[in-house]
């Protein structure tokens, strides 16, 4: 798994179980958090790995809720930091809006250890170009992205344990989430405060899927490079109503069309 | 993850992954087992968590030409032996087979730990009940069960590397290899050797699944003790020709009817 031949079919794939792998070894990951990968590697794999027509509804409509929110932040944690570090920093530049990591089995050690690994990529941010199309400074923009999490000051209520904290600067304040891989407790906890709550989740049958204000069934790193390209876009519509139940049946019918494509 | 409620909807589930999990804590897994574990939840999730129709063809063909093979050994890697290792020992002992412990990314360490691990597990499936309708004496039959792997001896052509090791005594000479969760190079270069190999793999996509000579799509500790029933009963048949590709179908089509039923 160490030599992922370059344009092997499903090189993206395996390039992206190995930075789980390896951010497991570091003890970045809960016990469990490999086998939430394979659960996730499979579901793209009957999207045929690419974002489908209705996730890129659900995209739109997100990104047109996530400019028109007052205090939007992402919520990120190991797996979204490992996979997708990078492009939350860019979306959260471009947003103006914290990271906040927020883990179901929190530890003080694995949220300061991703914090430190946000920190190292948001140095390769700061070197790359801005997304075209931005006008605002890009390095200004990404070097004050508050990353937050370390000091939880907050609670979220309805839940218990060291999942229900969080900080009142972030999730806390925010009237919108936008949080990869989410588990539906907490998910439904945000919503049941009032928040809007965009989750992104490759398996359209989770709880938090089912849960949340819109589920953007895609893989995290695409959906994030996705919702930015529409951030910096021109074309941007007026927020509309979304059937977010409707939504997912199209995301199973795109997957049984894959599958009867076999 | 530790308590896990009695009568959960989705218990067995909930404890195989437990089972993976401390078993990779425990060193007896490579990097990546948690994460082909995911996978396999994911798919096991679509067939609803049972034993198919197709499956059940699969298994009864299987155990038709498992009663009929002269050398038949079962082929087992951490996973299976986390999951399905008392059901391996069962099955072995109806059979009168070896067990073969043979991994994808081997080291003598894992190898050794997990022939240790069928030791306990064997400790336990002494003090069980013989499989009903089982005529043998089972306390000698459990007993003589080889425990093969720690030594290889013999090579599988078509391979390099540590992957291609094995016992002569075991998959070396056998002409019929029931091996859950194989890779599709090894599946390939065993059916080039001219060997029977029933794979079990909850994807019916996979490199091995469409290898295979026979395919069972299903989880291993599930499809084990099917095959045992199968084994121990009066009603078995003749063996007929097996169309794989056919059974394979089958099975994605049970899955796309179950996600149509959402």
């Amino acid at each position: 798994m160490d030599n992922i031949p370059d344009g092997h079919p499903r090189e993206k794939s395996l390039r992206s179980r190995q930075k789980i792998v390896e951010g497991s070894s570091k003890g970045l990951l809960a016990g469990s958090a490999m086998i939430a990968h394979g659960r996730g590697e499979a579901f793209d794999y009957l999207l045929g790995e690419r974002t489908t027509e209705s996730a890129r509804s659900a995209i739109r409509e997100s990104a047109i809720r996530l400019r028109s929110a007052n205090n939007p932040v992402i919520s990120v944690n190991g797996n979204t930091v490992l996979l997708a570090g990078k492009e939350a920093l860019r979306l959260a530049a471009v947003l103006r809006c914290p990271i906040e990591v927020s883990l179901f089995y929190r530890t003080p050690e694995r949220v300061s250890g991703l914090v430190s690994l946000l920190e190292e990529q948001r140095m390769d941010v700061l070197e790359e170009s801005p997304p075209e199309g931005y006008e605002g400074n890009w390095v200004d923009s990404v070097r004050v992205v508050p990353l937050l999490g370390s000091s939880p000051d907050f609670r979220i209520d309805g839940l218990r344990g060291p999942r229900s904290h969080c900080t009142k600067e972030g999730i806390g304040s925010a009237d919108l989430i936008l949080v990869p891989l989410e588990d539906g407790d907490r998910c439904e906890a945000l919503v049941n405060l009032g928040k809007e709550v965009i989750v992104i989740d490759l398996n359209p049958l989770s709880r938090s899927s089912r849960m949340a204000t819109i589920t953007i069934v895609d893989e995290v790193s695409r959906a994030f490079k996705e919702i930015l390209l529409e951030l910096v876009s021109d074309s941007i519509n007026a927020s509309t109503e979304w059937d977010n139940a409707l939504a997912l049946r199209d995301s199973l019918r795109e997957m049984t069309e894959f599958l009867n494509d076999f």
